[in-house]
């Protein structure tokens, strides 16, 4: 019988997805002015600056049930005034479902929030693993020189809400305060 | 507001999970010993060496619909005969929920068998990431002279059949031939 060849690929040390239906998504800081507290800093900033690339591979239909998407999400150094670079951050829309984080370079912050707006800061670095439970919407931000570098799995009946972020936002903001990261409610 | 610490904690070169919630299952020959073709030959062995260990990180409740489990398996090299060590093998009990196998290090064989046991082989290396899904039993096999190392992502409600595998086998088996891996029926 013969022995057939693997057809994706995941290198460890860079996050990078190459193969099969593998498929990339940029966020560019225009895409994401919204999120950030500094409107007169955002707007004076490259709109066309690159905020975030997201790479997937999806085998399975969006939406089909029992099946799982991997991912590798790669976050650009930077703020905007004070505020760090950050994803758009989401809730899953079927609520109840989780998702794994690792990180596999750079330092940064994961923001978790509940639905009473009840929000968790934990920090990660090369070789955190977090697990974010359904119910929680989910940021990351990058607290560090270099681009923050996050595997992620999670279920492709999972869906994305950016909705429910982009109306109410996060209780919260990561801002270098004398050139550390803090946790500020907003 | 305080930034905590993440709690759990995977080594990429290794792939050895650290941390809160991990735990850890053995292998031995002796409790696998009716998946080898080769009665004697088992026979004949130490029934306490350790065919693989398989590690997981199980914050969810098993049977959680949503939830999700990582983990990590490190399958021996050696043979039983000229059977290559494998692991037990198995459908998900819920059937049609999928898996993320990514090999960290060492060489082998992935087999995947659909309900009707027509088989696929695919040859695994560092890197190589697959995607299992609903529906498809699974075994690992280690063809290499070193540990072989597999990441792996499933749903929380997946369960594990290892019944059916028990009962029928693989319609395959890999065996060192003139010092190379083959995939022979059984």
């Amino acid at each position: 019988m013969n022995i057939t060849e693997s057809k994706t690929f995941i290198n460890y040390s860079t996050g990078i997805l190459k193969g099969e239906n593998v498929i990339e998504s940029v966020r560019k800081l225009g895409d994401i002015k919204d999120i950030y507290t500094d409107k007169k800093a955002i707007n004076r900033m490259d709109q066309d600056q690159i905020a975030y690339k997201v790479q997937m591979h999806n085998t399975e239909n969006e939406g089909k049930e029992g099946g799982l998407y991997i991912g590798t999400s790669f976050l650009y150094p930077g703020r905007v005034g004070d505020e760090y670079f950050m994803t758009k951050g989401h809730y899953h829309q079927k609520r109840d479902t989780a998702e794994y984080y690792w990180c596999i370079s750079g330092e940064g912050i994961l923001l978790l929030m509940d639905e009473t707006e009840n929000t968790n800061a934990v920090k990660i670095y090369p070789g955190s693993l977090n697990y974010i439970q359904g119910n929680i919407a989910h940021r990351l931000v990058n607290t560090g020189e270099n681009i923050l570098v996050i595997g992620a799995c999670w279920p492709s009946d999972a869906g994305h809400d950016y909705g429910s972020i982009a109306e109410h936002g996060f209780s919260v903001s990561v801002k270098s305060i004398n050139g550390k990261p803090e946790v500020i409610s907003r």
